[in-house]
Parts: structure tokens; sequence; C-alpha cells
């Protein structure tokens, strides 16, 4: 059988890595190349351990390189996806984008959210939103996906199906989330030292973090509601796994079992997404490691919900995710070369 | 000068240590015991450095240790400090009590929150409330102070000069908060084993824990309205330190720097609270091993305020609240014994 | 094809944990059943995410359970084993026991270090000590392994190559090691509290660790003298990965170099032993989560060595040799099940 | 009374930010200026809480501020100092310096061991290096003090008062040791990343740390030997503390108890240093937070000795050493200002 090439472009930072293996070792697909000026000239088994006798290739290789391949994961943050996307495009090669460079449908969001003018507002029509579990009709045989932010991911999946059924108020909705460090990258900066985080939490870009407006283009999809919602993301001292605990009010009348049953029927056939009882029982170390997602959910008897939403901020956040967005864009069973990835860790 | 005779019973817990110290090492106090099961007959010094040749006694001495002191701290949990709480008050000790069990008014609430029926309902209406940032005036002299809970002072604090002033709603109130595992005292159970712990997070007692009435209680005191609090704690892996993240709402028409204001004018004056600007300036390392509180405020300009608050569980949130009250109690400057732990921390 | 039933006692500890996933995931075996008092009831797939609709069985039922098997894995306590072990081996089952019972060969040795008499010392020479790099000839189609212990491991493989060639001085060796906290189990006792362990590092067992007789013993196995070796195992505070600095004297006028070589070429062709550079590359990241044990050497250019090794305690110190031994006994290719295990993480 | 003027050069650092907390809260001392580019113009108190009115001024103004000074504590890089001190120095400003500048006395292994050719060898003679406990006479008075490295302190106390006494083997010492991450400074390279550090554990600068050859000639003063060391350091993934685990041969016929007893006589009166029974007792979390080091030791009976020290790296190994040496320079008593750091840790 003929395995289908994929290119990883930035294979070095937290997700290309995760991104790395994943491609690797799947049964379906050949990693053509793997580029990262950081490893470059490095075999990819000295790092990853997988990739037989392939090696790290410059990132200016990568369009080059990318020329024999089906499809190409971006790994890169949003300025290099920015500019590499359309080039990649142009020459026909599918492309899966984990930066946020391509998430939000509006240019004119990104000079205040990403600090940058959008050089190719032509594309954010072309690029397909790939949060699977909400719709994954425009992703089977998508050219172009942008993958949802990991924060996103985590707000956006126990949210979605309460606002589509209207069952929940699109106003007042807090989603208070926690994210261990990798989810800042690799980055090189003296707020990410060991020293300076660890025994630390805190909350970070309140008020201003690039995923609310994310979160709310997603939830206006699903919903057809501009929801006010309030996001406040903390840093915890580990290093992988994002737990958000959302607040949100029934609609008057509204019993909670609707609620609970909502979630329950939304992801009922999904392999990446499962709905326990109580807010208690979901935790980081039962998704870290996993491309799963889990949610808990209570109420006070007066309207009042809490919900608790984890998962691996570099797999189903971000790698996994992908993998899940490749698979359904080359027409493959979107679980291929994630089975080990399904289950909850005790 | 004479110094004031002081006792501490269950000084083996995480609160108890640390209050041992501060009394061992205050220039006005005199620790005249300490009682613990656990180290029975060591000497302090080789527990908690400090204490000179005293040695913990037995836990079943305590009453009649207590019996030359003007005051003791009980560091015990709330069934212990329940039965003993009398007794030192029949003796005309003064006492303050670290645990949960005479901080509620209603008698009827301890069933539901504490897993108890109050055996001495008639001193709940004695103990007085020790936030003294909140109002100081009943705990000068005081005879029995039922001491905060750290949640509680938490979040009380950020909330109380809101609710007084009439800025916000009182309704809809959200806090957010996480805690180091020491919060759960020494408590041997697997839940807390570091194996358990270590490289997760999680909600827990949501919408049930003893807190929230606590608070409740505290604000409806303080703003004259019995507020709608859902608050949700959630376990850090790290030792010390809480963070409480809460939302509220301005009253329509209320400027946000109204409330600013407010919470810097309510502390101005204060040694243990600070008001800083932003969330984001708050976080854990600041206070821990200080008495300190920390605040910071923003607002989204649709009068949606994210206050955070950050203190030291042991201290602020425990013993080093007990001293401010313990001082007040004596007739002492409220800092006194606690001039270590003013500052922040780099 | 027909798969071959296998059976897993003590399954909920945290070797027992990784060794149900192995078995479940395994290709050529069935998880016939897993027994644990503990999680009794509960189905494997909420606890490990994998087995089907196989439930935990009570550890009562384990022999009888074990009755069709073809192998079972004990991951239970010593003296758990002690009993067990015997009873299946006596019904013709194959066992592989992860814990320390049957590998000390000499009963008497027992007492001092495992705190009991052996009751089935005939038994002990029975067993087969499974540690494959070092020998695994014994360890095909055997009936009853002896899984070693994970400091054993990580000390032996350093240096039994270099014993073996006669490289090293036998007497005056010393094996400083430090362990997550998940090598003592899931023990609840205070000593492993996360509020008594984290931010803490501290020895432990100091010249009285159950692990330095098998280290001696199986080093006299290998290079046929009775090394003088002092060991003194470190608590980290993580929950994984076992780190061994090792100091060993070259005999005179023997090259560096050729204990390099010797450690180069006795794991040339071994799938789960990775002979680096310098010490310094050695880390528990780069095997955590794998069933690889790295090694690196340096030398002072005056005859003293610094080795470095570090595996997965869980792993390649526990369940993953434990699936290699299994492999072995049942005829299997060893790295049958351990494909995902092999490679190193970045 | 008229406090003595002193002042703090590299105030932001780890190091530093301790001084500065120390020196501003000395009641004999009066904290005259600190400098840092790093936060210059921000006052003292919204970084270290403590220091009044006082303001971060420029490195660049320090030669300038310490003009009226009777002291300056360097808390700056190795290179730094070497350019500093000496014009301290000359203008008859007592100095403690906390790097290593000036800490070996043989100009030519500067290059080696620090990188760098020593621009002041004649200095090397003047500064007295500064570890009271093994010979404070020098101190008393100095005017030029090298304070020792972390790693020295806490290889060199537990193992002077043997070689002083003749009772073990110079040769063939290891000290295997392990330091929490402030121990780097607060550099900013990938390497001290909490997504690199945290859950490893590795060797670094394996034969080769700078400290190796300060404690050869510290051991060589003391003991009138060279002795043979071998030193591996260690990257514990928390902040603060070093433990220190030494094995060391007792000359034949020598009794374990005399070494035990050299070690109790030599630190009998110390206030600083505490002699435990067993290796075990020593633990990072009992002395951090203090200036107070730590030892424990054990024999094998067959002439092997296993020590453990432990100490707070910044405190004992850094500032808090340096406050002795600075308190002894100018004729104070040792334990000012140290009070309250004497104690251990529960």
């Amino acid at each position: 059988m003929q395995r289908r090439l994929v290119g990883i472009i930035g294979a070095a930072g937290y997700s290309g890595i995760e991104a790395t293996r994943l491609v690797a070792g799947h049964r379906e697909l050949e990693l053509a190349f793997a580029t990262s000026d950081r490893w470059q000239g490095e075999p990819l088994g000295a790092r990853v351990g997988i990739g037989g006798s392939l090696r790290y290739s410059p990132l200016a290789l990568s369009e080059e390189l990318a020329g024999p391949c089906e499809a190409v994961l971006l790994a890169t943050p949003a300025t290099v996806s920015l500019s590499m996307a359309p080039r990649l495009r142009a020459r026909g090669i599918k492309v899966i984008d984990l930066s946020g460079a391509f998430r939000l449908e509006r240019a004119d969001q990104y000079p205040e959210h990403y600090g940058f003018e959008h050089t190719s507002p032509q594309l954010l029509g072309e690029a397909v939103y790939g949060l699977p579990e909400l719709g994954r009709e425009g992703l089977r045989s998508a050219s172009f996906v942008a993958n949802p932010g990991c924060y996103a991911t985590a707000v956006a999946l126990p949210l979605a199906p309460l606002l589509r059924a209207g069952l929940i108020e699109p106003d007042g909705i807090i989603a208070d989330a926690a994210s261990g460090v990798t989810g800042a990258g690799r980055k090189v900066s003296e707020e990410f030292l060991f020293s300076e985080v660890a025994e630390d939490f805190k909350a970070y870009r309140v008020l201003r973090h690039q995923h609310t407006p994310e979160i709310v283009q997603t939830l206006a999809h699903v919903g057809g509601v501009t929801v006010g919602l309030t996001f406040t993301p903390h840093l915890l001292p580990i290093r992988r796994g994002i737990l958000a605990t959302i607040y949100a009010r029934l609609k008057p009348g509204t019993p909670p079992m609707a609620a609970r049953e909502a979630l329950a029927n939304a992801y009922a056939g999904e392999s990446f997404v499962g709905v326990l009882g109580r807010p208690e029982e979901v935790s980081l170390r039962r998704v870290n490691g996993t491309n799963r997602c889990e949610l808990g959910m209570a109420d006070d008897g007066r309207g009042q919900l809490v919900i608790t939403c984890a998962l691996d901020n570099l797999l189903k956040g971000a790698a996994g995710q992908a993998l899940q967005n490749l698979n359904l864009a080359l027409g493959l069973p979107e679980t291929t070369g994630l089975e080990n990835l399904l289950g909850v860790r005790a």
C-alpha cells in the first residue's frame, strides 16, 4: 500500500514534536520531512525516538520539501504560518495550520488580537475551522484547516451543545481556565523560567486573550447567537494540561437534566470527548497523554451551571486534534493513528 | 516586662506549626505550652526551630496546661474545637479558634456544611468573626474569636468594599479559587498523596464547600445584602497559597473607577492588604511566606469586573490572621510579632 | 488467530495499571482478567481507558480466574506474591512476579531485607531473574520470572558490561540514585503526602535498601565477582523516573575508551537500552513514558568513571520489563506490544 | 545609635534579593543603596517588601553610591565582581563578594574554571575566604571577603572536621549533590525554562564544575592535604535547596564513632550548623528559608561513610552566609540580623 506523504514545518516546538510522533507512527502516512532550524541536521530518532533515518531540515527549505507532499502540518508561530500557508496552498498542498493565523474570519480582528495586519485576508474564508466534534462535514476532504486553539477547544466543547439547544443564557458566561506551561511554547523569556513559574499561580492576559474572539466566533456558528463571554486564563506550575471551569445560567424554566442530556447526546458517539458525572471527576491527569477531552457538570438548583472541561493542550488542544483534521482532510477514519490516545489515565 | 502567657492546642498541623513559630517569636508573648499527640515529648526546637526547651505535651493535657494562660489558639479540627472551646471559655481563657466550629452564626447550618450537630449553639453568638480589615472594633479585647477560613478571607476581602458601597450587583457573583495542598491539612488519605496530586489540577466540593455560607454571612454583615455566590475551589499541585479570581458585575451606570477607588480606600491604611493594579500582577509567590493579601482588578468596559486576590493559606489565611486577632484581643498593636511577614516576595 | 490468555493480579497499583494497559493493548495477548479489591466491579475502561467490557474482580478470585490463563502477572506486594506464586505455579500457569518475593536466591536474606521468612524457598531456585539485556537465554519459555527491581535495573545495566569485561575494580562502587514517588507505590502514609514530599529532596533507607543484595547478586552472576557496592536512594519530588549516578574506578592501566566500548558493544543490538555520550545527556524526561534505559559516561583521566543511567521506574523498571519477560516466556518477539515505548522523548 | 551604611550591587538576582532583605531588616545596618539595571527606578518595597522609600539605582552608579558606605555586598556575576571589587577596595570600602571571582587563590585556575583571565591577581591574596565555621579569625574586621559557593559550602562543611582530625582517606571522596534551579540565577536560557526543567532530573557539568577546585582548596587549608574529590552536581525540579550526599572511607582502624564525634564537636557551638543523626533525617524542607546547614551520617561497618548535608542555596549558600561575613567584618555578633533564620522547618 502506498502511504501518503505528509510534512511537518516547525517540528521542534512542543506541538511540533507531538505532531511529528503522530505522523511518523501513523500507518497510512509517511513523514516526508520535518523542518526546524533549532534541530537541523539531527536525526529525528535522537529527538523524538521515531522517524527512521530522517533528519531535521532547515525551515528555509520547507516549501521546497513540501512539493511532493499531499499535506503539511504548520506547527509554526502565527506570523510564520501567515506567510507559509498561502505559498503551500498555491502549490495545491493541503494545509493544517496549528497557529491562530487563519482561525478568525475577520481580518480586522488580527491587529488587536495577534498584533499584525493580516496579509492574506482572502484565505480566511477558505480556511475551515477544525473542531470536528462541532461539525466535521466541512472538514472531510478539506484543503485548508485552521486548527483550533487549546483554550478555545476546552471552552467551546462544553458550551456548544447547550447554546445550540438554546438551554443557557448567551450572556454572562464565565470561563476560568488554567494551563500548563507548554501552552506558551518553548519561548525563552524570563516569565517562563522554572524559578519564576514554580510554586506560583496567576492569571494572565485578563480580558485580552486572543482565544476569546475565537471562542465567540465558534459559538456564534453553532448557537446562532453572539455570546457574552468573560475568559480568564491562568498559568499552572505544571507542564501540560488545561482545565476550564465554566459558569453559565440555564434559561428560566430549563431543567438541569436537559443540559446534562444535551452534553451526553452531543458527544455520545465521539471517540475523543467523554461526558463524566460531576465536575470533580474531571482532572488533568486523566486526559494528559491522550487526545481526550472530558466534561463534568453540576447545577445549584437555581439555574447556575458549573462545568469543568479538561484536555491535554498539546494533543486534543493542538497536535492530536490536528491529526483528526488531517485524517478527515485525507478521507481517512478520524481516529487513525490516534488509537493509543483514546484512553483515560489513572 | 512580664510577657503574656499563650498556649497552642493542635500544634503539629500545618497551621499549628506556623502559629507556634509566631507565638514563640512574639516579643510580648510567652508560649506557655504546645500540645500535639503526634509530636508529644519532642522539644519544639527540633520541629519548628524555636521555643527553647519547651516540649510538645499530649492533647489530653491541653485544658489543664491552659489554666494559667491568658489566651489559647485552637489549631484543631472543628470537632475538637467544638468540645474544647466551651471548656476554655468556662475558665475565662481567651480563645482564638482557627477551625470553622464557631464561624457560622446559625447552628442549623452545621449538619450540612460540617457534618455535625453543633453542641454549643449559645457560644455561636459570643464568637466574634475575626477578619480585622472588615471591622476590628469587636475584636479589640474580644474573648472568643472565630478565625476566618482561608478561602473565605480571599473572597470576602475583595468583595466587601464593593458591596458596602453598593457598587456591584449582589447576585451572580462567581468566585473561582485554587489552593495549595496544605489547605487540606496533613490528612493522610490517598487523594492527597504526592503521586495523586502532582501534575494534576481539578475542582473539588463544587457547590458544596463549607466556606460558601461563611462568605455569604460575612458579606451580609458588611453589605447588608444576601449575595448570590457561586464558589468553586480547585486543588493546585503546590504546597501553599490561594488565588481567587472573582467575577462581579457593576451596577448599571457605575464607573469602574469607583470600584477601584473603593478597594484602594478600604485598604489604604492596612498593613496586610495591598491593592495592586491589574489582576495579572497578583500572584502566589508575592504573598507566600507573608501575612499579606494582595488584590488586582480589571473591567471589560461593559460592567464586568475581574478581580484576583492572593494570600498564603497558612498565614493570612490561618495562623497569621490568628495573630492579628490575638494581638487585638490582648490590646496589643495588630502587627506585633508579624513585622517579618509584612513584605512582598520577588 | 487465537490470542493467548494473560491475567493481572494487583491491577490497581501504579505498576499494575501500566501492566494492564500493556497486556490489553498487546496484539498477541488477551487480557483474561484483572483483580483489584480497590476498583472491584468497575470497568477497566473507566480507569485505564482500555480493556473493553472487562471489570476488575476481587483479589480473592485471582487463583480461580487464572485457571484458563497461560500466564499471569503478579503486580502485588511481596507478601502477596509469596503466597500467590506457588499456587499459580502448582496449576502450571506461567508467572511473572513484579515484586521482590523471588528475586533473591538465598532464602536467608529475606528476613533482613524484606522483613519476612520465605515460605517457598524451593521456588527461589526455579525463578529466573528477568533482566533480558544481561542474559535472555534462561528467559525464553521460562515458567517463572522474578522481574527485577527498578533501582536494580538502573544500577546493574551500566555496571554489568564493565565487570564482565574485568575493566573496573569490583570494590568501592558507589551508586547514588533518585526516584520519583510512584516508586513507593500508592502507599497511603504521611511520608508520601504531597505536602510532605513537594519541594523536598532527601535520602532514604541509606545502607539498607532491599535492592542492594539484588544488585550484588546480579553482578556476581554476570561478572563472577562479589562487588563492594554502596547504594543510596533519594526521593525526588516528581512522579516518575529513576536516575542513577554511578562511580567506579577503572582497573590500573585500563583506558577509559575500553569502558565506553564495552558499554556500547553490550547494548548495540538492544531495543531498550541506549548508550549516549556524556552523563549530562541522560535525563528522566527522555526516558519517562518509554521502556528505554539510557546511559552516559565520563572519566576524569585518572581512572574514575562517572556513569548516569535513567529509566522510567514503572516501565523499564517494572511493567515494561515484565512485558519483555512475558514475551520471552511465551516465545514471542521481545518488543511485541512495546513498539510505542521504544522511543525517546523531547 | 548610628547605623552603619551598607550597599548592595546586583540587587535583583535571587541572591541579591535575599541580601537586600537581610541588610534592610538588620538593626545595626542602614541599606544605603541597591543597584540593579533590571529594576532601576522602582521602589524596593514593591519588589522585596522592605526598604522604605529607597529605589533601585542603575548599576553604573554603583561605585559612586558606594562612596559613603562602610561595606558593600557584590551580588553580581563573577565578571562584574572582577572589575568592581578592585575599585571599591581602592576607595577603602569593605567588600563581600558573593561571586567566585576571588575565591580561588591561584589566578591560573580562572581561565579553565571561570572562562576568563584574572585581571586582579594581586587581590586574590587579599581576599579572605568566608566560611566562618571553618575559621572565623581571619574574617573578623576583614576588608575583603570571598563568599563561598553554595555547593562548596555543602561539601566542605561535612568533610573538613574529618580531614582535620585525619579520620578519613583523602582520596576517592565522592560528592554527589543536587540543587534547586535558583542556583543557576535568573539566567534566561532555554535549559532553565519551566517546561524543560519540570519533571526532569539530570547531572550537569560532570567532572568540570567550578566549585570543585574551590572545595579542594578549602579542604587543603583545613586538612593539610590535597583531596581526591569527584563532584557531580544535578539539577532538581524545585526552586531552592542543595542536598549533598558524600561518600568517604575511614582510615583503617578508625571507629565510625570517632567520625560522628568529630562532626558533633566541630559544630557544637555553631548557630548555623546542626549535626543530626542518620542521613535520612537531613532534608531540604528543614533548611530552606533558614541560614542553617544540617548534617547526618551513617557507616556500613566496613569503613564506608555516607554523609548528607543540606542548606538553602540562597541563604547559607549565598546571602545568609554573606551576612555572617559582613557581621564579622564589621565587628558585630555573627548572628545579628539572622535571628529569624536560625530555625528548622517542619
